[in-house]
């Protein structure tokens, strides 16, 4: 018999931000496998060590590449799918043995999350099983103080990477908004949030819930020095219930 | 000294997706308050009820109105606040008396929840503390099986209410999307799937991670018997890396 696949969504940071069938499940796990960046610790493995024991297994999946932006002839998109590939023959090694394993993912598994890339290679071949989590904007908007949307509004979550024009197209259609992945795209990010008269109303963290955390208002922040896990947030505007 | 203000995000509603936080925090509360309606028990309060003791005191805070559509002269706006109000003076009354008060909120406070209005009345004046939890979009995400959104797509969250035109235009602009509140809106919004090509690549659920959950394919869906608690996901393309 094979084993089952798990994807574990572990929250955003605060290790107590797991949920209790998470929890579970990691520490039932034969393998416990997670992404991390070469010579890291990886953040996801980070809000669960303690949790571990010794006759679990970890199985590190430690990515090629650290930017997308590469020199040709270097392809980011064909060296990272290679890299999903080995990983998930990696896993299905372990799972055609009998063994569960459990992938680690920050935040939730299905929010952005590199969990999905496995995901999709491995559901169709073995029992799957996805534990949500909670994922950094909720993270985010709990240590800011910010209710996101009240009743019908519509919320857009939008990446940082989007051209300036589209970036101020989708924010003006929308109620509330939350951008991530910011890092060096800030400035830009800013201009189209002072452009629409949104900057008064959006409020700014960086790697919520986690230890080092950091809430700056947004004048305020370095555009060179916000890191990857930082979060913008236009909360929508109050209803006066 | 005053009690202090808790929100705290109990999940979709499988128990076990409460976060250990949470949970803790639920445990310690002197006094527990949940929204309810009327002659109901509450969901909230199904999903966390045997972790209470006996010596904490349950506020139930029920509706007292269960529709939005009221007769003239009746108006929701009115009545709801009126009755966001009054919870928020019975909750001040334990804070005052130095008793700390943990609103229970499916899902996550901050996230089309309650919460919102009784922490806009008393964050102020209380110290409050927002616990996040998984929503239910990623709850329903996780029980279908279908990763959200991959990279740099960006997602809307919508509501079934949007006029027909406005949701048309909204999905058309977006690379993933969650409707949630159909109900009665749920004939409209497959409507509008339907033609903008969408409704082969969208999953409905009812009750994602609670004990009744359904998954039914969209076009086998009772519109007449779509249930509030229901969700229609657009996931975005598939990014073959």
């Amino acid at each position: 018999m094979s084993g089952r696949l798990y994807g574990l969504g572990v929250g955003p940071g605060d290790p107590e931000l797991i949920t209790v069938k998470a929890l579970r499940l990691l520490k039932a796990a034969s393998v416990v496998a997670y992404f991390v960046a070469k010579g890291k610790k990886g953040n996801a493995f980070g809000i669960i060590e303690t949790h571990l024991g010794d006759a679990q297994t970890r199985l590190p999946l430690v990515y090629p590449v650290t930017t997308e932006a590469l020199e040709p002839p270097l392809c980011y998109e064909t060296i990272i799918s290679a890299f999903y590939d080995e990983s998930a023959i990696a896993i299905a090694d372990h799972l055609e043995a009998g063994r569960d394993v459990a992938v680690i993912c920050e935040g939730d598994p299905f929010f952005y999350g590199s969990y999905m890339y496995l995901h999709d290679r491995l559901a169709a071949r073995f029992e799957a099983e996805v534990v949500p989590g909670v994922c950094s904007m909720l993270g985010g908007v709990a240590v800011l103080g910010a209710p996101l949307v009240y009743r019908n509004q519509s919320l857009s979550v939008l990446s940082g990477v989007l051209p300036e024009d589209e970036l101020r197209r989708r924010l003006e259609a929308s109620d509330a908004a939350v951008i991530m992945k910011l890092g060096r795209n800030f400035e830009k990010v800013r201009r189209v949030l002072v452009h629409l008269g949104l900057a008064e109303r959006a409020l700014y963290v960086e790697r919520a819930t986690m230890a080092n955390q950091r809430i700056v208002p947004l004048d305020e922040v370095d555009p060179m020095a916000s890191p990857y896990f930082s979060l913008l947030v236009v909360p929508g505007e109050k209803w006066r219930a």
